[in-house]
């Protein structure tokens, strides 16, 4: 692709280099080889500008150059122009439409003609399978599923009844959609009895969900992922939860049931939110939080449990001192009694 | 079903209603229709008492309602009750004796003639699988597993090596029974040497596992879950330990090797349990939090390392204002050093 | 065997005991039984040693044993002595060359001869598997991937595009290995735009993976798993990141993308490391930290975010009186106060 026709395709403009100068892939600074784009946008790399052997970057504004033999496109947003390059150089692969002989199918199930089923993959009665969704091997699933037009379900998912698979949806491997939900009550022997966990989870829309990872279903009613939501490995949602639009979901976090996550909010790996709470618009929580409160749209939070992040930093801070700090309150006190003793 | 009847079946008593009330299904405040019962336990959610469209509700003792179209049972916990009412609504489905042609069975393994085996299972030497067991597609039972009468299996599980697993018992999708512990010596080179994992897992009966768990086997001897423990998605269980009757482990938990947890005990969402150590029965460990010391019968603890609940919470409140603190110290000092020249 | 030959196998030295003693198996100091061998390695179990079974055990230098009825073998490291006997009474079991019938292998793929390939495992375009591999059930390999000698695959493991496994690998049941890392940048509507991540995982010689444990492989380029690395159950391993040689990683730990772990580091269970950093060698970091930024060879870290093991537990100790010292510094204020007014 020449140079003209990539800063097209990923609305950058060229600031220096020719315009003919062919670009076949992209690639990280440290990795990319010549002939291919790059990009600079976390400060950490700028050192690795000196050595990579791209032939273009895609730069921010404001930021400068000091080598004369790579071409520069200038972009409002560096990652966001490499990610278009990589897209147009990495696009999907397309679908080999056929149902391979070894899935086992129930008669019941409606399935688009445009799809590709591969080896070993079950599928229950009366299910749904829209056009160009893709299924890889040894994939389960369960009765009354519905899976949306364009979806990819990778090996080893399983899918449980009733739910609900929007379209442009992908799966990662032997991640569960729509298991029990964790809930119980005591009986009069201080014994566990199972509460029924018959609801459904419905992912919309444009929804990723990373590999290992487990969203239950409600007891009654509906766990939802809302439409452009991603959510990454090992993941734990808990029943009747929902996260709203273009919301993120990073590793390792975990939802207990019912709580409500906002729209685009981030929650970085390893936090924990607690039941039947409310996490506002646009927040964040930062890595190992956790919250068992509502948190206000906008806000950032860290510490376990959560409050606001600048808090939070200074808190920190005064931690790693805080054996010191004990020492230098006793010291105080005994210079006191010294003075109240000399009074 | 009557509410005179659903009443008898949830040992509960109509205060107010008619009791040839129809009553169809069970539902949460929020989401129940008309000829639907619902319930209230956690009093967060009583606002919703005016909203909800429920014809009948359990509420417990002390509760009153101020709503005349809705039918009041009174019960002793309004939550188990609901729960009933929900198992009654809500029965398991009926197993479908059945082995599908796609399942792969070694001739040694010994089948009870009411089970169903659903599609791609697999199932080892000298297995013994009890009546009513229902096992999912995509399933794989390592040799010589003994599965108990009226257990459920779920697609994509694996269960290892000589396992045993009791009756009544649930495994939810993707989790796995009796991987290998992680367990190496280091050698002379300092590389690790493998410890060879030959022991088993056994759960006893009435225990249920979420999906995407993992429980090690023992290197010798057992890793053993008692009779109606419940453990929920995500959860690791390391190699030699033992999880005693009627205790709840929440999701992505782990226990580190050889650690016995007592009987009725609750860990909340990511907690984590060092290896080698004993928590009481009736244990409550807050989520989040992590213990490398044995654990007293009957004790709350919090905090990483956890210590009694009652002083986590002064210290989780002094700690938000540390850096305040810090600041208050050096101020006293100035002060006092101030004083001590006045001398 | 006799004691005789297990010490010279073991390389440690009869100490006590008659060197034509029949010894038959190897377990621990709770459950051995006659005519077995066991070990004292943490102190903690010492008074097992009173009740013990074992006819032989392994003990370090300086560790005495009052019991007469017990032969004694000297090691210099009785952990790894016990470890080399177990892995002489429990030989890992013979691969039984086999191809199952239900296998679906890609005509392009290039199968070595002795292989153990179970029933249902499915196997992608121009895959490369190499002799003495053993495939368990229900495992999916996609497009591509090679798989190195006496590797072992167990259930329910899925293998993505193009992914190297190397040789004397163990993968456990129901991990991931190489799905998409977890990138996007936001778009001009504030929607996520997915990176590809068309990069692969290289999981190098002896390196094991437990179980449920998901690695994700590079946008571009590879994440990569270096020679004996063992990593745990329920682990998140983002894209790109390297782990170098002998480096264990404990369950639940996470890390973020882009990150280099180190040669021989510990991280313990539950661990997090952000994205982008170094972690040096030789460095633990204990249960439950968090890290985001660089760490020196060699440290010993806790905490979140974790600083110098010795002064976080200085700070832990301090943190539980933290209630109790606010109370101090209000009353040290009062008299300060007091004396001020007085001068």
């Amino acid at each position: 692709m020449k140079l003209s026709k990539l800063a097209e395709k990923t609305f950058s403009t060229i600031e220096k280099g020719d315009a003919d100068l062919q670009i076949e892939s992209a690639a990280g600074l440290d990795i990319a080889e010549r002939g291919e784009v790059t990009f600079l946008a976390n400060p950490k790399y700028t050192p690795q500008i000196r050595e990579t052997k791209a032939s273009a970057i895609f730069l921010n504004e404001n930021v400068s150059l000091e080598r004369e033999d790579i071409a520069v496109l200038r972009a409002k947003d560096a990652y966001l122009a490499y990610t278009r390059a990589l897209r147009l150089f990495f696009p999907e692969p397309e679908i080999v439409f056929s149902i391979h002989k070894t899935a086992v199918i129930d008669e019941t199930a409606k399935i688009a003609e445009a799809v590709e089923i591969q080896a070993n993959v079950v599928i229950g009665k009366n299910c749904e399978i829209a056009e160009n969704v893709k299924i890889f091997p040894n994939v389960t699933i369960y009765d009354g599923v519905k899976i949306g037009a364009n979806t990819t379900i990778h090996s080893g998912v399983s899918i449980r009844e009733n739910c609900e698979i929007g379209a442009n949806c992908i799966i990662h491997n032997n991640s569960t959609i729509g298991s029990d939900g964790f809930g119980y009550a005591k009986d009069e022997e201080k014994r566990w009895l199972k509460i029924p966990q018959v609801g459904r989870v419905v992912l919309e829309d444009d929804v990723e969900i990373g590999a290992n990872t487990a969203i239950d279903c409600a007891s009654v009613g509906e766990t939802r992922i809302k439409r452009g939501a991603k959510i990454d490995n090992l993941v734990q949602i808990g029943h009747s939860c929902t996260v709203e639009e273009d919301t993120l979901i990073c590793s390792q976090t975990g939802l207990a049931g019912s709580s409500v996550i906002g729209k685009r909010v981030i929650l970085a790996g390893q936090v924990g939110i607690a039941g039947h709470l409310k996490v506002g618009d646009d927040v964040v929580i930062t890595a190992k939080s956790a919250t068992s409160h509502d948190v206000e749209n906008g806000k950032i939070i860290s510490g376990v449990p959560a409050f606001d992040n600048r808090d939070w930093l200074r808190s920190i801070a005064a931690f790693r001192r805080l054996g010191e700090m004990t020492k230098t309150i006793r010291e105080l006190e005994k210079r006191l009694i010294e003075l109240e003793k000399s009074k």
